[in-house]
């Protein structure tokens, strides 16, 4: 179902069953860009660390728009739902923020090509305010709304001094007196013009004032906008009863438009409230614009992000991490979501039966629609059904919560893990290492040919991480720079060491590394629950710390085995809750 | 005409001829967002400079778009052609630059609310390079052909030690054998996939290096792009005339890729050789915008900003301007672009005789279009034809060469003077008044009461300039306010003085202020020339100082008088040059 700005309130009830009826959601976004600083390969190095890889697309990313969001429901087995929403931030009003994003070419230009309506998110693309823009316009309402119960008119053009008749200059007098006394005497209701430019914001003032001084109770002062955007200050005799009449109806229509404001963000409040397993491919990023989007400002720190995204997805689940997975990762030679829609078709997996529910759009993967969220929300979704089925438990309601994020292009961490500690590889066989800006990759692999084969992770201009294949060489290559001089090489813990000497300054302790390669947790983190709308930075509940996750089982080579994830049944303290939303729970 | 990416090319004779015939152009942008910083009414401050307001403007509007550049070509009193471009940086291949442009919600949702088409824009924009990207990707062009003409390939894989075998480690020889060996062997012409993630980027390096060992001479390498943007690397045997032949039909092709990579550009190249009057309407940001995306970074010095400027548009007339100027001053009470199309209709004024030319859109101004950058330009035409008309002199083709740039909403200097400093008024009136940040307008007004009107031009959270309606209480504003506490005054010469005070370190020194108000120009600009190609920034040629202009006759209220413009006839020098054009001069 396409859903936009015309259709997106008698859709909503659609959307709110199809969120209580699913098994699971699977999601999808499409954004103006990717990245505003270093290309794509220099923003996704193959040695990030979880905290440099969020701190890198926070800073990079998070300018760009996500103009689309999908959303597919599954349910029995599976009925499917697709939706197709056109999202853009449309200004509420003149005073509200006038957002403004970033576009990349490439990115435009890749959508164009793939039949992207722009139009559709331009003209007829649903707003959105986040929970901060959307408790500071209730609180403006209301503010006017006690102001005006004192007064006429909008306050902010009362001046302190307006008791006594205002003070009305000579070369205006003429102005006002036409513009209030004539028009007030003839007519009933009469309109006056909104002037746009300054030298009659002077005027404005002198009008709100006169008519202050001269109707104290006696009219209703609304400011109207034409259809064609012009504005005029509307001036009603009213009786006393009539006024509140009017001013009633005012503030009724003032909480349906700011509800309309809030708009897409109540179906993200929705998908957070249903509790559901949450499924997307590669989702940190549709992750981190959603919440950026129609939350709250991303938080500086990854664990606070951690944090925040227990709050609006306490169920995740990201397939391209699950296909490059034990036992998937032997059956599937290419993750990206084309390729593996086409994969998990075919034996060992079997295509999942679906069904498309009356009355929404049957998409047909023989054409693809790649690169409409509703459609890739889709194929996601019969992904992971395929997958599931496959190791026997999809229609089982038990979760594979993984709570685990794909991480792009990072060698050696597969993913992030949203519930507790990340991985901490050793990277003893890494060399950082610092050389001329005229360098080329060709120049290091002159460098490192006594080495075998080596791989080579740009940083900037003038350094890179070089990984030998043997970590027993690592010493001999730093014996052999020692006189170097166009050159110098460090082991990844002594440019770690460095690193971290930088940041003790902010208070931040060095990391412990584990005997084994991984990082021992410290501490067994609690699992999310909190209710939408209350973000907690504080300590895990008690009565959740029985949630505890332990980083997934690793084999030998640093990959991640499916099967030996713990299964964690029961959102009890979630469940527990659900019957305090608004709707339907 | 409406001109995309898909009928540019076939389009581009038919501009080329109506620059050629017309008797004046008019030109209109539209953009995808106006400030990326403070909001409108503070970007134009009224009591700016011209190096302020173009510093500002520079600062926060040139990382939007402009999207649509409107033409219109008007002959022979008048056969106008209008043309309506869409403009969109689409990259010429993958390396090259990805422009990022911002978009402001409110531009956007406005544009969206008067119909534009966005897809247009996105889906069928027509590319375009400045002149320093063309140059560079013109070089690059030639440095990979010299360097194709002694090797094979892309030269970036050749390592530097590739004179002898490619070392292939290991576990890499079955792959390589297979790709190169098997496939040679048995195929005439054979297509390599080309992977695209980091692993294989070496594994591409082994194939061109092991092809380069093996076949320095009997191969034809090209990496081809197909239709979904998949990429190989196509290897072709091929004899030595064979390969001759394909390396020239590549060569072709390149520069004709390269041709149709500058794009929209090539026509504002030929705007600028025509020399034709171009007309526009508050025309400031067009002509920035303009300098920016067609021809180079805008510089930092307003000066030179005027002489590139010359370069571009050699003759420039601002209709904002001429109407809010004496005679039209006292005949439109408003200059918007619709209102005055509308006044200029009507008596004194006579509607023009305007037909447009066979095969152009025929825009009916009974239906507004506006916001449409080929009907804005239309209008600009038909308003500046009405008006010059009613002066008695549009059919004379001696030009009403003002040079000069509407500066909206500065109180005082009403144009940017091209050729030569602009004005400089007193502003003794005028007091810069510093207070705490909570205070409002009501505030100032309330401090100044006792000086009748004054008008309020905020700088910041903290700041303003206060303008007394009469000098002589100046002394007075100054003596009250010597004990307060909560604010402070300055006079507008000692807040210049501390500004330049500041600026001298960089070496810039004081202004002098003439006895009447404006300051009195240092010497006589010559206007432009110069061909495009190569803008001016040195000393003017001597044999063009004779077109001296010196700021137009003011009235006593620092107003501009239209009739009293000296008409400078013939831009000799221009034409002398105009036969080394490429194209119809």
């Amino acid at each position: 179902m396409e859903v936009t700005r015309r259709n997106f309130k008698e859709s909503l009830n659609a959307v709110y069953s199809a969120l209580e009826e699913a098994d699971f959601l699977a999601i999808d976004g499409e954004f103006s860009g990717i990245s505003d600083g270093p290309n794509v390969s220099a923003l996704t190095n193959g040695l990030d660390t979880p905290e440099e890889r969020y701190s890198k697309l926070k800073k990079h990313s998070m300018d760009f728009l996500l103009f689309q969001f999908g959303i597919l429901s599954a349910s029995q087995m599976y009925i499917t739902k697709p939706f197709n929403f056109y999202v853009f931030p449309k200004p509420f009003n003149r005073t509200s923020p006038d957002l403004k994003f970033i576009c990349q070419s490439s990115s435009i230009d890749f959508l164009a090509s793939q039949g992207f309506d722009f139009n559709k998110v331009f003209c007829q693309g649903i707003p959105y305010l986040n929970q901060e823009e959307e408790v500071q316009l209730r609180e403006q309402s209301e503010e006017r709304r006690h102001q005006h119960a004192n007064g006429v008119g909008t306050p902010s053009f009362i001046s302190p001094s307006s008791k006594g008749p205002a003070h009305v200059p000579e070369e205006h007098k003429d102005f006002i007196n036409r513009v209030i006394f004539v028009h007030m005497r003839s007519f009933y209701l009469f309109l006056i013009a909104f002037f746009c430019s300054f030298p009659t914001r002077f005027q404005r003032k002198l009008i709100y004032q006169t008519l202050n001084w001269k109707f104290p109770k006696g009219i209703h002062v609304e400011t109207v906008e034409t259809e064609k955007k012009e504005r005029y200050i509307q001036v009603i005799k009213v009786d006393d009863e009539e006024r509140k009449r009017r001013e009633q109806q005012k503030r009724e229509r003032e909480q349906e438009e700011l509800n309309d404001a809030v708009g897409f963000s109540r179906v993200i409040h929705a998908i957070s409230k249903s509790g559901k397993l949450v499924v997307g491919h590669n989702m940190l990023l549709d992750v981190m614009h959603t919440i950026h989007q129609f939350y709250c400002p991303l938080p500086e720190d990854l664990q606070d992000f951690k944090e925040v995204t227990m709050c609006v997805f306490p169920r995740l689940l990201d397939t391209k991490l699950m296909a490059s997975t034990l036992p998937f990762k032997e059956l599937i030679t290419n993750t990206s979501l084309a390729e593996l829609e086409k994969q998990v078709k075919e034996s060992p997996f079997k295509s999942p039966q679906v069904e498309t529910a009356e009355g929404f759009h049957s998409y047909d993967t023989a054409q693809q629609q790649l690169h409409e969220a509703g459609y890739d929300a889709y194929i996601t979704g019969l992904c992971f059904v395929s997958m599931a089925n496959y190791l026997g438990n999809a229609h089982d309601r038990a979760d594979p919560t993984f709570k685990t994020l794909f991480l792009m292009r990072i060698i050696d961490i597969p993913y992030l893990n949203v519930t507790g500690p990340d991985l901490q590889p050793k990277r003893d066989h890494v060399l950082f290492v610092t050389f001329p800006k005229e360098w080329k990759t060709s120049d290091l692999y002159q460098l490192f040919s006594a080495f075998g084969n080596i791989q080579v992770s740009w940083l900037d201009d003038t350094s890179a991480f070089v990984s030998l294949s043997q970590t027993d060489q690592v010493q001999i290559a730093m014996n052999t720079s020692r006189y170097a001089e166009s050159y110098r090489i460090q082991t990844y813990a002594e440019y770690v060491k460095g690193k971290h000497q930088n940041k003790e300054k902010l208070g931040q302790t060095p990391k412990s590394w584990g005997e084994d390669g991984w990082r021992k947790p410290h501490y067994a983190s609690a699992t999310s629950a909190a209710t939408f709308g209350y973000p907690r930075y504080t300590l895990p509940d008690d009565d959740e710390a029985e949630e505890k996750e332990s980083p997934e089982g690793n084999d030998a080579e640093g990959t991640v085995t499916w099967q030996q994830a713990p299964a964690v049944h029961g959102r009890k303290g979630q469940k527990k809750k659900k019957s305090k939303g608004v709707f339907f729970f």
